[in-house]
């Protein structure tokens, strides 16, 4: 049998780490790789260490942030009243492009006991250093899992008990647009029903 | 509108260059970076150069070779007596898998008039300079394409012409293992008609 030189096996491998990357995505890209200019293939190396050096995460709402810089998120102009809580530092982007104006705040991930991830692993401390007289809503945005949902009970009460005239807010679960009644699961479809609005 | 660190955005432009990977995928990569440790995103770079500065190519067999490093498509115990032609280097790999013991070599493209590769362009003096009295025959595998179809063809004349005992031969053309009629197109189908065999 012949086998491919190390080098190249290596890259194949490194690939084969990535989420998604199934072993003949991981060989094309590879080859890809071997063919490719020597330029191109610097800059992607370059960019990939780069990440770890240079990218940093803001004190204040922990969004990514360059190293020395100023937080892209906090520091444009943004409607005070309102915080967007997530969990990871990419569903900003996410929820930035609907045109939400206000500000953000990354959890860092959402509590669960299994994992023993509690209130402290998370930036919950820092979202209540940051509320002010300015602030009327703050959403709550987590993922729609088991802990997700958890996660925005505990905050919700503990804000309520905190200053019960900020608003605290949930996205609202339904049928994705688009979605046809045989592709959506149960519970989704349940959660329309019983949540379902006037037209 | 919030905008990614340019160390982050650079990195997910980079994956967006590598083929079949879509915008939404590179972000997903990116961000797994990101997440990653510094060590194995370390590999994963190194990996990327490494590729470039220490891979090779065979002055034989034009596989793919670590640089000071013996062939090992020309020096492992094979069948001297046939030699399969493939396009690319990756195409040895593939062909391999298959169990064929002979040995291999690799042309480095097709004649392809449109993009001016005549046969100068590709290693086929260097095929010729490994013919002797213990090959038997010549297995061509290029491409389906048009321009394989003529390559194979200018090389069974070549041949032909060159030494009319060495056998010049090319992979069966027919419906692949497992394809259902209605996704298999008609010139494929076609050809599998008029080169039916007897059961």
């Amino acid at each position: 049998m012949i086998s491919l030189p190390d080098t190249l096996q290596s890259l194949i491998d490194s690939f084969k780490k990535l989420p998604g990357i199934g072993a003949k995505t991981a060989e094309r890209l590879a080859y890809y790789i071997a063919e490719n200019t020597n330029e191109s293939n610097y800059n992607f190396s370059k960019n990939i260490i780069n990440v770890k050096d240079r990218l940093s995460i803001c004190n204040v709402c922990f969004f990514y942030i360059e190293k020395e810089n100023i937080c892209n998120a906090c520091n444009s102009k943004r409607d005070e009243s309102k915080i967007c809580v997530v969990q990871r530092p990419k569903d900003v982007i996410a929820i930035d492009k609907t045109g939400f104006p206000g500000l953000y705040h990354v959890l860092g991930g959402v509590l669960s006991p299994l994992d023993q991830i509690g209130p402290e692993d998370l930036n919950i401390n820092e979202l209540f250093q940051r509320l002010n007289d300015n602030i009327r809503e703050i959403i709550i945005a987590t993922d729609t899992s088991l802990e997700g949902d958890a996660t925005s009970i505990y905050l919700a009460d503990k804000l309520e008990r905190y200053n019960s005239k900020i608003i605290v807010s949930k996205l609202a679960r339904g049928i994705p647009i688009g979605g046809q009644f045989d592709y959506i699961d149960e519970m989704t479809l349940a959660k329309a029903f019983t949540e379902r609005t006037k037209i």
